[in-house]
């Protein structure tokens, strides 16, 4: 081994950080074989020094500060695993970049709100930034679309890559269980995050989305012009109407470049359960990649812990290792287009759950009032009739989101409705 | 644009090297974004140069001798899409490695019996060889396993790899039909290579599973230690039976490293039909690679066509346009270890289906023998009397297939065996 070693400094040591020393630690040899030189831990920085975490970090120099981490003068790699969009995270990263150090994070949040500006330092100091362990935990989805799928271009994007979410939702339908039932569950269980609404709010879920959709569609990062929609409002009474009809409902990414533009969206969807996304269970992830070339590739596997995070931030300290530069988001970050977000998205067909009061006509007035949006009816279906109202559930043909919630809105003047109507986009997947 | 156009030489103008040059044509300011310099065909070589391929060769150089092109001076890259382990495709690679050239090959057959060979002698020149395309067509499997998994030490490598024999057990399947019938059909779409032993023989799935133990493992190729089985055997009363209990019979190869050595199989195996390989239909691939830290990834999408393939090709000419040096295994030919092959596979559960004789004390002999061998059973079924015979099936525990074999040979001595019975391992994917 004539080469010299790649030295890294982890800031953070949580889970993922503690799973990188682990791996580098054990797995010395076979690193350094397999990418031609040792792979080294200089120095670290977490906010408490004396945890106990499991591991040593006697072996490495401490900062206390991050960016003072990321300045140091023996180290090639800065790997940040702090977290948050903006702050420390944001400030090491900057500094690191200035100082000649690539970077490897795992912050979503940071690359989806800050991710261009961060690139276009990269590239002005002839860095590099990876993000592999940022987007479905040990799935190597930013390798097989920046790398693998880089002769196709690229026609939608899909995943689900929230494992909490999943999780959620598989529960309620395997056990009959409420949402607010699972949620205390997962929430006892550390499944969530501080915040819980990063997770069932969709926006963990849809920063991931935003950068899967900047490397697909050469566009800068657009987090904020995405349609967010949480699963919050989901019921164990549509899951179960869902599964009826041969659908689950899982909280779906879809990116697309439309004709009008670039339609991103993270919210609760309706897909065939016999589908690989509708089979997915639990806190599992799935990303489908489709390009021109390619057709449909579909990559599943844990979308967080220790290991399978650790797995994807050390593949991208190996490429690093290697000598592979790639730029952030497959291309030069000046040449990715300013987004412009798609007004409409693709028509698809929708479910439409709603109670209706009890009175002849009720059910006329609804249908009516699809019609008169241009709102065909493929399948309609009233159930289990209760006191004072009458669950209908409707599926409809393809018409786009737009005239939905004008029928929605126009539902509430019509006095039949008993409860607000719920309506999830059925998507081809 | 400042950069040096990458130049490639296609040798081989069938499906995959028409796919290969529309890509080229079709996305040429994309590629030339992602790669940071364009991508260029200088110099093409087929069998037949006036051959109408729906594409035009005319802008391109013509050599009627692929080594004549591999040796050309106006070209970086040397894309072997001929096919065959040896003749023109190995001198043609040898040639073009000796001029200094990098190679893309989709040559599964040529690696798995020449790989170390040639990764040797890539090496001795500075050169890289990739081969994306050899495996899995368009599932980005080779990099995923090499760089995105580089962390890992790899646990097993599974995969369904012949899309022929995943679309002749599925539709035997789907519509109750004999094997034959289904191998005619099959054929007559084109769907078997001119030798069709290479398909149903497991021949090309085994080549390629021997590449992936070689990168997964660190071991030499060793193609020629690979337990390999095809389908022909398998009848749709097999298919049934497997459903019955919840399985699905796959052509699947598995390779793992174990204490005894290296074990690689491409046989026929039972696998839960509700699992990610039970549930996979039709001319589909998948592979499922295991490491020590990701735990389980599985990656799924087309196995063959024009498409999917070039798209694999032009993944390995990305890389390389971008700098890329991956050495062809995953690490130095030369610290690639001798393979030690298993003398006896990981124990597992079996499906036995044989016919008895009709005579009383038959089903008896055959519990004895198996127990004789310690072989203890888990179910049984008699199912479907017949005019002379009663068909049985039996599960057994966990047992060496040293033991199963042990045990089907004495069978035949017990005079009560009236048809040859069948053993396939059930495998814990």
């Amino acid at each position: 081994m004539t080469q010299a070693p790649l030295r890294l400094g982890i800031a953070g040591l949580g889970t993922v950080g503690v799973g990188t020393l682990r791996i580098v630690n054990r797995h010395a040899e076979l690193l350094a074989a397999r990418a031609g030189r040792p792979i080294e831990i200089t120095a670290v920085s977490a906010r408490n020094r004396d945890k106990d975490r499991g591991v040593s970090i006697q072996p490495f120099a401490w900062e206390d500060d991050p960016v003072a981490l990321a300045r140091r003068d023996d180290l090639d790699v800065f790997v940040e695993l702090m977290g948050g969009a903006d702050g420390p995270a944001k400030a090491a990263t900057e500094a690191a970049l200035s100082a000649g150090k690539d970077v490897v994070t795992a912050n979503k949040a940071m690359l989806a709100i800050n991710g261009q500006s961060l690139a276009e330092l990269a590239e002005e100091n002839g860095r590099v930034i990876r993000f592999e362990a940022a987007v479905a935990g040990g799935i190597p989805v930013i390798k097989a679309l920046t790398e693998g799928l880089a002769g196709n271009q690229v026609t939608r994007v899909m995943g689900v890559m929230n494992g909490t979410c999943n999780y959620i939702l598989t529960r309620m339908e395997n056990e009959g269980l409420s949402y607010d039932e699972v949620f205390d569950a997962a929430n006892q269980l550390g499944f969530l995050e501080a915040d819980p609404t990063l997770d069932v709010g969709g926006i963990d879920a849809g920063h991931k989305l935003a950068l899967l959709a900047t490397i697909a569609f050469g566009t800068k990062v657009a987090f904020s012009d995405m349609v967010l929609e949480g699963i919050e409002r989901i019921t164990i009474e549509d899951i179960e109407q869902a599964a009826d009809m041969g659908f689950r409902i899982k909280l779906l990414g879809v990116a697309q470049m439309t004709p009008r533009g670039l339609e991103q969206r993270m919210q609760p969807c309706l897909v065939p359960a016999a589908s690989p996304l509708g089979q997915l269970e639990g806190a599992t992830n799935m990303t489908v990649l489709e390009g021109d070339a390619v057709g449909q590739i579909v990559l599943r596997g844990a979308g967080a812990g220790e290991g399978p995070t650790a797995s994807a931030v050390m593949g991208d300290v190996m490429d690093i290792a290697r000598g592979f530069r790639t730029p952030t988001f497959g291309r030069p970050a000046s040449g990715l287009a300013d987004s412009v977000p798609a007004q409409t998205a693709i028509p698809a067909p929708y479910y439409l759950r709603m109670s209706l009061v009890d009175e002849p006509g009720a059910l006329a007035k609804i249908a009516t009032v699809l019609g008169e949006q241009g709102i065909s009816i493929d399948r309609m279906h009233q159930y289990g009739h209760r006191q004072d109202s009458a669950p209908v559930l409707f599926v409809t043909h393809k018409t786009d989101r737009a005239s939905i919630d004008a029928s929605l809105a126009k539902m509430g003047d019509t006095g039949v409705i008993a409860s607000a109507p719920v309506a999830i986009r059925i998507e081809d997947v």
